[in-house]
């Protein structure tokens, strides 16, 4: 039996082809059929070739929701016929962060291992199957790795950092992570609210993203430029912010993160960094800061699912496009120049 | 110089007599010329002669705003003129449990002890003042002993339990305590929100306070009656909720938190309870459960107010009636009888 | 196949008899050959009769250490040959509360389910086999309940309430727990030093176990008596114990920790309780207090093995006598009437 | 009336002068006759002339105990002859952390603002004064800092980091940090005991500062060199350590910090700054690490009494040398000094 898949073929090559179709490995693997995926930065960053660990004949993807086909003996959780929501990264028990990343792949049909806790029931009510594909890893990475690491809390200031101006000839990891970073961050913006800060300011470059962060519940919009400190310190009263939330993935955003966190401030990470940063201890020594890094591994998707269902946040904010399986280069193409194309989140349906 | 106090004068009785104006007694005081102030479920206690360490003679009230007019040499936040809000019980550093209850009064002038920490700056933006009296003591009673102490969580299931029905003699103490229940019980719904629960359960007795919460933010509203055990059980997929607020303070409440909590999960006590309770040990001792106590010490007022100017909370949902300081008798009778009057939180003003 | 084990034949009695040995039914199972046991209270409840999910036939014993002999297709932890510690209980992702207590049985030859996570790797290095067998479930009881549930700081007090007299005719399940209070208590009263509270105060009627407390670590002993709450207070210069656990089951003791614990303390339950106990509300409700109940479910295994490890603690503290299986009847006998025989853990040797 | 005081007189120049007695300027103020004081490393870095907040003319000095001459009048807990320890910052909520640095200086007589915060009872049973001083600073340092903000858990690994080599020209500032380094790190070292760690590891290259650590509970130590990582990592079996505490300042102790540490782990900084360092992003962002600050406000002395009182630890450990006042730059030499004189903290006797 053979499925279509979406393959990497080399830095900027990936291709439509014939692989076999994924059977049950071990007795806690599970088959699903695909019903809707979308595409994650990181898969941006395979297909220009800058993750060493992701080979070329990688099939690309890693997100979605779909129907099992199938179990293995020891999975107890689920059965043929169910709907279910993929967590993109298995949770830690079983993660091994070092390749973690190339672990699942999403093709028309996917082999999920650990099934038991890599799938979670999709029957979430109220709530549109589009919306659905979020809560597979853009909602628990801005969740996760942005507002629980930043420790937002009631009547706090919280300012999501999600593009900068870069020098011109800045490398291109860099703007493969921005081009991934618009719906993180706004994850981040969207699921900060959970926690009734006071202020929620959303740093960008990108009108169209600042307007659509104003739309979901910014409280202020600052276009990122020479005065973007400045006008932080203005917003907060000259404190500073409490939480900065990081969701780019480069020096210059690391380090405007220090400029404008508050005294006892928390500063979390969330952008794929390429290379170091600086970090001014000269200042920040005294501060009582806290930075936090995390992989995402998904493990707040039981909890996502129900703050969904209470209506709470609308996942469906984060999807602008739409595609079938058969125009996955034009998905991959519209994702890859999201600013141009005022895209955030895509979804690509299978048939 | 004199001034009008309201004077607890025996079980029952209360009458306006006149008093000396407060004066700086030490360095740490200030001298508050009052705007308005509310009644407290406390207030009837001590009225009813249930509070054996307030003796006739005692000035009734504790919260409310006003403006100051003198402060001790070693106040430095504060000086005369500003608007503040008064804490109804002065922070933990500075508190003894057992005579807090009485430290602080609210006549027409109030002599304010460590006024660094006791009082808040009222400059609140969007706010009406009489919006800010909530925030002396009744906001941050059900965040502090409810929300906080229940450990609201996003996606959480949560009740509130404001009333249910008692036995025909049931002694006066619990009714009284009912009486401040309304107002303290729509605090901890109000507040919970802060903490974006999934399901959120006002149990009540009376359709007006339900209606009421309804339309500040609760998901469901249980009439307390037999059933009220299983249709929390119906709400719940049979789980019971992760935080039970008990806001009434007696027996058959507190054991009704222990028959809807969910394992795993908390129940706040937020009531003022004459008498010992039934803890069914021979259940909960494999529940990994969490039964919290606490005595208001409103250290949330700052948070409290950067959450309010935030637009998160609107405190005059507790507000129903108000007063000129005149008619401070049908004040106190209006809210004596709440449930009969429709009467959550009623203020009354100074000119 | 057929093996040995101590099997429940109705109230007060069970015997030796022959059982099919253990397959493998599910791929993730393991079965375990038992090197040592040990009995564990609720051993004695099950014997007695008073744990009503437990019907005849069923075999006793739940602690202990073995050689993995086979392994499901699902396991990838263990293999044939390794030395394990066995987890009293699944661990929570797995756990039904419900029939937990019967999960696990210990005879010759163990099936164990979720293999992955209910065993651990036996090698510890400079520990004898003995103390490994309390590493099972006497350890991760006290700690879990008692200790982290207790929330023991850096220079607190702590007090650990292991017996006191009780009525004549008091019931019999009260004196089963009491019978496994020992160990219990004691787990708690050695792993409450993993945290270094400067007041270390042990509850007991038995001189003995009074003596064993001082050894290893215990700052107080109290006898129990009419004046206990009195010595407490006098041990805390009248402030109270900041946690107390509470390591017997009956409504008396869970009713002493109210008395003796300080404002703002917590009160962790570790015993296994038959039926209600009053709770003081009218003086609890204004002290700040945490009450904490937990089912252990061993998930602290790993870092107790390592602080054992780390020398920080000696298991073999716990231990007072060691039986062959063939003798399974005198270990039962002993570890039954543990005050009269000076008994904490007994271990019964397989060969 | 007048006093000595040491005075700092521009860089590398400090000399005993005659200065007025210190009174109660304010009624929170408090004057304290000193018995004993100490050297901290920031009183080195003022002497060299690095704090340019701190201006010629400053008294040099912010740790001791002493008795209390005089009270202001808001002053509750404290009366003249109370033995007390000073607290070397007062805490938060009244400290500004740009001048804190400066706002306390102990010449021979000392005023104490905030006296009800800022001073502690130095009644601690069976504890030497010399001792007590070290409650002062060092030891709150160690813990809040270190141990607190490293999250040091039962079972885990820890490395503190005193001194590694450096460049030869590497400067000044650096040097003075390390000065004060050597007391500070072992305060960490000390306080990480109180949960229980089952690896303590410390990193040093003065084979007399590690000979004192292992003394003091350090269960490894490491001279720092080439293969220092590789040293650590085959001491945890390859994982890293759970906690660092880099207790030095410079870029390359905190980058080694980032070698060292385990993924879920955490990094205390202790140290005070000069210059900015890498922080390598590029493999810290998916590691699931917390990176922490703090500036000492010596809020946990209460609760450091305490642990001493309970014998938990001998802040006598770090005390090395024993001067008179008359002998001040005596003192000074040997702890600028401090690696070629063996010295850890040196106690100044007043009379």
């Amino acid at each position: 039996m053979s499925m279509n898949a979406f393959v990497y073929r080399g830095p900027g090559k990936a291709v439509v082809e014939q692989r076999p179709t994924p059977t049950i490995q071990k007795p806690t693997d599970a088959v699903v059929k695909m019903l809707k995926t979308t595409i994650c930065g990181t898969d941006l960053h395979i297909l220009k070739g800058d993750v060493p660990t992701c080979a070329e004949g990688r099939i690309l993807g890693h997100e979605g929701i779909g129907i099992v086909e199938s179990v293995g003996a020891a999975v107890n959780t689920f059965k043929p016929g169910d709907n279910v929501i993929i967590a993109a990264l298995p949770p830690a028990q079983h993660a091994n962060t070092a390749v973690a990343v190339c672990l699942l792949t999403v093709p028309t049909v996917a082999g999920i291992p650990y099934a038991d806790t890599s799938l979670h029931s999709a029957n979430v009510k109220g709530v549109s199957k589009e919306a659905l594909v979020m809560i597979s890893d853009a909602l628990p990475t801005g969740y996760e790795c942005g507002t629980l690491n930043g420790n937002v809390q009631p009547g706090s200031s919280v300012a999501v950092i999600v593009f900068v101006s870069l020098p011109p000839n800045h490398d291109i990891i860099s703007v493969l992570s921005i081009a991934g970073g618009g719906p993180v961050g706004l994850s981040a913006l969207l699921t900060a609210q959970f926690f009734s800060p006071s202020q929620l300011i959303m740093i960008d470059l990108d009108e169209n993203r600042l307007a659509t962060a104003k739309s979901v519940g910014a409280t202020h919009t600052v276009k990122s430029g020479p005065d973007t400190v400045k006008q932080i310190l203005d917003i907060t009263g000259g404190r500073g912010v409490d939480t900065v939330i990081e969701a780019v993935g480069v020096p210059k955003t690391f380090e405007l993160c220090q400029d404008i966190v508050a005294v006892g401030g928390t500063i979390a990470n969330v952008g794929v960094h390429g290379t170091k940063a600086d970090i001014h201890l000269e200042r920040l020594w005294s501060m009582n800061l806290t930075i936090r890094t995390r992989l995402v591994d998904a493990i707040t998707i039981p909890q996502l699912i129900k703050i969904v269902e209470g209506g709470r946040v609308d996942p469906q904010a984060l999807l602008t496009h739409t595609f079938k399986f058969s125009d996955v280069q034009s998905a991959y193409g519209t994702f890859g120049a999201a600013a141009k194309n005022n895209a955030l989140k895509v979804v690509i349906n299978f048939d």
